[in-house]
């Protein structure tokens, strides 16, 4: 029986997969994370699909991702001695202008992956480094790239362009969209449980600990709200999303400070952390009380609600909204706060089924559809690898 | 009789109007323009507002915004010898965090709005030079600055804050909005010719060559599509507009560029002219068939459409949209392609009012009435200037 690993190889942590392949669609029997690699006291806990806790330690000795990596390989060996790994599925934050399907790792693939390392600086060489890492350790597995630009790579010019002289558009600045892993699953699932919905204009909300929101038609990206970084549009829990380019400048030349710094606050000081001055964590946020707290939510909602009129333009209309991701999945009151006074727009929340996470959280009479759909990117990233074993 | 002159010095060009106050409104009498100041060939010309120009030459001796306002000052002097200027209104881009009204420049004032330099240091420094020459030469007259934020002062804080921690927004890093003078008059139009739209929800969009979005409730803004500096928000002539501040990152990171370099870029050479390759002019423009030009209104009217959506989401529904500015005024085609697919907003073009440039373009049935009115800002400046000789 064949298996898949999934990984997912970020600049301190290392999240995994492992999938059979016996039936249509690889089902996961055990998943975890590497955390603080690097660090004195690295973090490793793996558990099984039916909850059970496999390993929860940590190690003085992951230096770096291939050392992550063995760990994990041989924790995996070690519990699930038959499997067979056929397939290894990665996640590659950077596909570039051409890519919108997942491809085949080779040496020559990868060079040309290292080459976009320029536009993903803080994602692209840790991800590179995982797959390089896993070539290394399974050199007849197949080796997957999965991107999360890949589904926005048919976006109308005027989504993928910004206002700039030519020459920067052809030298790869552009509107590349992210998260595409997870509205590539919302899209197919719409298709096979909604196709209605999936026939029509949608815009998907991915609201995690990054986010991003996404306008559909027909299952297909047509617009995003990121751009050519992971940092445009939604506020996030440390990123400041849609920001004046101005104010880089003034950082630069009125605060003088280096592309470095500028990158630090804005990636990892600002967003829902910044604001609130004490947390990313949105249910810590729901649970304070502090002026810090309600402002950062408040901020949070009304952009989300300002993109989803912006992106209503893109489609022309809007027939239904998605959540998904740790926030759009779970918070009932942020759901709550973005639907409410949205009747211009024909959307109505019916509160009981926000309240009981219902899959369906719109009235009857709702003209908007609002629906909760949990995602799956890793599964997204399996399916690619099983294409290739088939 | 007292005159009122208006003021607008840029960093080449310097813009005036002289005005009487006879009647309850001040009424312009001549108007005219110094460009290319500092050049070997500065252009004059003025003329009176019924069209008899009154001079059009170039003069090699005006090397500064002074020399450039003497010899407009000996130029009104020669012309209007009977004028008595009590006051001159100067157009000031930046009144900063707290100035939500015209104030009285007194060298004290003057100080505090230097300080705001660092904020728009392309326009900033060189309003200040024009009152410092004209609070010289007219040490009797009250001067008057008149502010491009003012007029936006009382956002919400969601709409005047970026998603930094909060020290920025305490330095003064805010979304100040822009073309305020524009949107008073618009506001002050609306009240006095259609108090029933003045009373409702109302997207301003200002066309020219630079363009902002303002959504009004009740005659007062409550959000812009400009942020912190004059580049954000819709692409203008040669000025950006929306840019993922990843972007500035990557222009300093990976391709060496410094920040005059980059605000270079993003101010004077992106916008409509980067795009097309060929110019800043939208006459041009749609009279071209290149690609590139078409790219250039294609990616111009899509982003107005966008930000219509969103300023729709801030209002929480729209009554009204009205143009104004160069472009808004008259450009039958840009205005039809903004309207054109926008029923689900309940906008309805009425093709034929669009094409003969009527006051009201919607159609009878269009819930969104559209409406073109032409801006005044120097009349917005001549008010403000004629209150303080009450």
């Amino acid at each position: 029986m064949d298996h898949i690993i999934t990984l997912n190889s970020g600049s301190s942590s290392l999240k995994f997969g492992l999938f059979t392949t016996t039936g249509d669609d690889p089902v996961l029997i055990c998943s975890g994370e590497v955390e603080s690699i690097g660090s004195a006291a690295a973090h490793i806990s793996a558990k099984t699909t039916d909850g059970r806790v496999l390993v929860d330690t940590t190690s003085e000795a992951l230096h770096d991702q291939a050392s992550a990596l063995d760990y994990i390989l041989d924790f995996l060996e070690r519990e699930f001695p038959a499997a067979r790994v056929a397939a290894v599925g990665h996640r590659i934050v950077h596909g570039g202008p051409d890519n919108d399907r997942p491809i085949l790792l080779t040496p020559d693939s990868l060079q040309v992956l290292e080459k976009l390392e320029p536009f993903a600086p803080l994602h692209q060489p840790y991800n590179l480094h995982g797959a390089r890492a896993a070539m290394e350790r399974f050199p007849d597995a197949k080796q997957v790239a999965c991107f999360d630009t890949a589904f926005h790579r048919h976006h109308p010019w005027v989504n993928d362009t910004f206002a700039l002289p030519t020459e920067y558009y052809d030298i790869g600045v552009r509107r590349y969209g992210f998260h595409g892993l997870s509205y590539d699953y919302i899209s197919d699932h719409l298709a096979n449980t909604a196709p209605l919905i999936h026939g029509g204009r949608v815009v998907v909300a991915h609201l995690g600990n990054g986010a991003s929101m996404c306008a559909m038609i027909a299952g297909r990206s047509v617009g995003s709200s990121m751009g050519f970084s992971a940092m445009d549009g939604l506020p996030m829990g440390t990123r400041c999303g849609q920001l004046d380019p101005g104010v880089v400048l003034y950082l630069m030349d009125q605060q003088g400070m280096n592309a470095d710094e500028i990158s630090d606050l804005l990636y990892r000081k600002s967003g829902l952390l910044g604001l609130s001055g004490m947390t990313n964590d949105m249910r810590t946020l729901e649970a304070s009380n502090t002026p810090g707290a309600r402002n950062a939510i408040n901020y949070y909602t009304f952009r989300i609600r300002r993109e989803l009129g912006a992106l209503a333009a893109v489609l022309g209309g809007l027939d239904a909204v998605v959540f998904t991701g740790g926030i759009g999945e779970n918070s009932t009151y942020i759901r709550d706060r973005i639907c409410t006074d949205m009747g211009w727009l024909g959307i109505e929340l019916d509160h009981d089924a926000n309240a009981d996470n219902r899959r369906v959280i719109s009235t009857d009479l709702s003209r908007v559809k609002l629906m909760v759909i949990p995602t799956n990117e890793e599964l997204v990233i399996a399916r690619a690898a099983a294409a290739q074993i088939g």
